[in-house]
């Protein structure tokens, strides 16, 4: 599905906005980094989970970057003109899945620190949520893999199995613990799930295009940045209504 | 606009000054992030922020210095010679605006952070500037990629719209608020709102340069040396300033 | 043992799962130590070393990644096609014992450290573990860079004292130690044992395929799988467990 | 007056002397921060500005290393020839007054906060010291990059008026202020000027040299080496010795 | 004394080795800054200087096997065949001396340090150990540059005297302060010392080998693994024991 051809337009929007996202995840990393002595003790370990995921996604895009710009070439003086696949090297696009490997189950964990429910109830959520998330990545990596549509289709369905399962949980069992959150985190607690449900919608929406006959290279660029979107909102923006809920729940706890 | 040759010296010239940059903006960066515990806890959000402006700064001049370097070359001894741009790389005007759409928002909210309003007031601040920001770039960014003046034209108007409103809260809406502020500091405040209309403003002049014939080399160079000073002031000196401001505060708080 | 060549699917999975060992101890012993204030200063030292264990293997993997990627070149277009072994560069597999010289012995000595015993106990138990598995390695060394079966087999032999003494050690004396520790833990110290047993296995089984005939691409491809996720379990999922274990009796040391 | 060709010997001393200039300035710098905590936090100002200022110079002597040895090749085997002037690269000698432009105004601000002064005669130091700095600097390049000696001589002459004016603040102005000094640290500071005397004074003897004729590659090396010897005692040394007076000023202000 | 042709064996244990001393002496430093608040404050200027010595031994280390991979090269496939000094570069030993310069009397410091003597007796000890550290060095540095074997005897010579000197002042002047330090660390103590002893012989045994005849690609490879064990030993290993006093000495202070 890579093109074989961009223009110096779609060359440099990849470039601009895959650098884009470069910073936007290092810096968040380091801003909640250097923020975690502003929350309590009990909410570090969420910031922390925050923090790592982000400078994963910082490397993972720094070597997405450095694959892509290796990958297209031009002769054109000035780099005004086309860019073009060059031999011996390939844009990879297995790194996305190493990235989400790690990061999806790391994005739950966040989530379930950040509400400090009673030992018991977190590890139960966890030890549901974690291995569904790993299943859903790794049945959906030799789906994308496939060059056929027909083990693509099979593959993507049985990875949205684990999907439905994560978001069930999510919004049904995990409902009833926000009740002992105080009162002021619970809408911001409620908004993050959203933002959870609507970013990740973007892969499994990202996954079908090619199956539709999605193709071309507008379409390829298109799908590179509604990618980069989604992964700063997931994990930065996310990440930092988690340090948000945090900071607020650090001073309803001290009063 | 990016001349297609460039003498030794007006390259060494950028050359050095795209250096200059990066060191200012990196030391600036790791100062206030080693000055952080010398200020008082609620003034470590706005200097953390200005830590982390200098540092997504000194990311993109890295990028920028590496992307100029590529982009022109020469074939005399010694770089005694005119430099040239080279077959097969651009220099990537782009990261200017990457930097912005990163780094514009959160000088406000430094501004706003250091202030340590009312809650209710500092949010409200917020919600309007940061949205008023992030459009004015985006808004700029089509207008510079244009081809043609009109299309040009038109968007620095509509870029012009939320400057014209981000000026109004700070100068306006703001200073009711400056009363509330120890006397000692209220003048280093509108010192700093000083230093920001002044460097703010060198944007949109350099954007309107193109459409009135300015171009060549000459003016070109003039323009990224520009673009550096008002960088360094808008940043780093004003991080420095915000940085005294929480000084001055954290003193006056004690007491 | 190193094939000639590779095809595009046996390359990128070798790539990619390099690149996922080297975020995952990077980022694995980053973590443990923005945690360390997490724990009592007595578990620190198991932590302090569980992160530098981490970060050994990120950058020994670091140069294993960049020495399978030099090694290795096509010249098909976009890389879609076979991979062969390259002139003037070799893909470097001394690396892991280098890796393993240091980390081994670093590996017993996190897990003695965190249980954190009597000083006498402590330091016995370490006389005798740490030696052994120094020479563990260093009688593995010169098996492995043997041409002959005959070699390979002799150290192999050797090296497999030592390692029969370390499980001894671990499975016969400290056994004794554990009823010592806080009830809570004693499950996860033997689940760490465990994990220490089935991930260290990986390597003397992985030492002995060459010697059965197992050869061939695949084969070789397999084993790189097999010892990056070894090394996976071996020192991230082993230090983060060992960081459990410390919050654990952090929490029943102080009460 | 960059010599078209080095011997190996030349070269290789250049080679080591700026590498020994990276090493002492970035260890000097992380040095003073890991050694932060260790003083008064009065006196942190002082040493987090002596550590940037080392930081900035290692920064620069990293580009001046990498330039010297783009700008300079040979084709002998084992590098036993002559090096001379590569074509398409230069030896940047500019950057040594972009390092200045940032790194002499700290030095003086080091200086003044160690003394930890009343903030009013403090002020009045720098408002003086640090304007008539980047003054001396700033008229200083121009004639470094003159090509007749007139133009060369007329700057040196105008750099040397604010060079005159800071000698007169330290050692007239400057040393009323030493009688408030503790009795133990006054002969430090004493030192701490000559040193800034020896040092500072071989920037202007080495502007002189050009137009004394002394030219030729081995004066260009000597001058190298010079600028390489003060630069690290003018940062490093003179650092630590403020380390050393906010140490001994730690003490004895506790008592 | 660089051999020409370097066999694959030689090439990749030296490759080896040079990696096992960065990774050693990186780590090492890391783990001392991470372990400097488990120390009292009066031993932390001995921990600091140690991982500062580490690390600018991890720097040069870094230089020395990038100088090293660029100065051989095969044209084998696979690397499976000899190396040969390249055109246009060279292996560098001068590094080393660099390195001496600055770690050898930072390692007499670290010694002092630990000790925590009074501060008169600590500075009558710096006030000679240190130029006497220096002078060796220096003195040795055109001994090894020489091309005839008198000049390099005579250097040699002259070396030995301050040589001589350091090792009275730690076996005879030093014993007499020992007996003021806790009886638990001062078996530990001459322990360093014997450890100093014998690391420190290597170097001027090593230096002797070409005046011997000793040479050959064997005898150059065999010196290279010597220097990087007493490299290992001296810095690494020292540095641990003195971290271990510091320790011992931090609990017995403490009763
Ligand atoms: C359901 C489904 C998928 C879900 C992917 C998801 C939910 C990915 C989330 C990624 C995130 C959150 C990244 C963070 O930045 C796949 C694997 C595409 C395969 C097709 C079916
Ligand atoms: C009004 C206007 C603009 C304003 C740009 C500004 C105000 C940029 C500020 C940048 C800063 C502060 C960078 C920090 O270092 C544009 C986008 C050029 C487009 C034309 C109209
Ligand atoms: C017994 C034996 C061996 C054991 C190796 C081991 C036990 C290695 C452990 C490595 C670890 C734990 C790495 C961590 O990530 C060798 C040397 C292969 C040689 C053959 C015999
Ligand atoms: C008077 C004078 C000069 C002074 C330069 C100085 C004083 C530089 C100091 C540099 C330092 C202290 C660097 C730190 O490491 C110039 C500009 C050469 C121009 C000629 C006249
Ligand atoms: C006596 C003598 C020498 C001594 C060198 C020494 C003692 C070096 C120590 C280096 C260390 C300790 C490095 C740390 O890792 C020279 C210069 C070879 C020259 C010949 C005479
Ligand atoms: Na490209
Ligand atoms: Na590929
Ligand atoms: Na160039
Ligand atoms: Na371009
Ligand atoms: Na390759
Ligand atoms: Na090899
Ligand atoms: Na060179
Ligand atoms: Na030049
Ligand atoms: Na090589
Ligand atoms: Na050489």
């Amino acid at each position: 599905m890579i093109p074989d051809s961009l223009t110096q337009l779609q060359y440099d929007t990849i470039y601009n906005i895959f650098s884009l996202v470069i910073a936007s995840q290092l810096f968040t990393s380091i801003f909640l980094v250097i923020s975690l002595p502003r929350v309590l003790p009990r909410y570090r370990q969420a910031l922390t989970v925050a923090a790592i995921v982000c400078g994963i996604a910082a490397y993972h895009y720094f070597r997405i970057f450095n694959s892509f710009t290796e990958a297209f070439v031009t002769e054109a003086v000035g780099g005004r003109g086309d860019y073009v696949q060059v031999a011996g090297a390939s844009f990879n696009e297995g790194y996305r899945y190493v990235d989400w490997l790690l990061t999806v189950p790391l994005l739950l964990l966040e989530l379930v620190a950040v509400l400090a429910l009673a030992r018991k109830v977190q590890s139960s959520l966890l030890t549901r949520l974690i291995p569904a998330a790993a299943l859903m990545i790794a049945l959906g990596y030799p789906g994308e893999m496939a060059s056929d549509n027909l083990t693509r289709g099979i593959f993507g369905l049985l990875s949205s199995l684990p999907f439905a399962y994560i978001l069930y949980v999510l919004f049904v069992e995990l409902t009833k613990s926000l009740d002992r959150q105080p009162a002021t985190v619970r809408k911001t607690i409620s908004l993050l799930r959203l933002l959870l449900l609507a970013t990740w919608g973007v892969y499994p929406i990202a996954y079908l295009l090619p199956g539709l006959g999605i193709d071309g290279s507008d379409a390829w660029v298109g799908l590179q940045i509604g990618y980069s979107v989604a992964d700063i909102l997931a994990k930065c923006l996310y990440g930092l209504i988690i340090f948000r809920i945090a900071r607020m729940k650090s001073f309803s706890d001290d009063q």
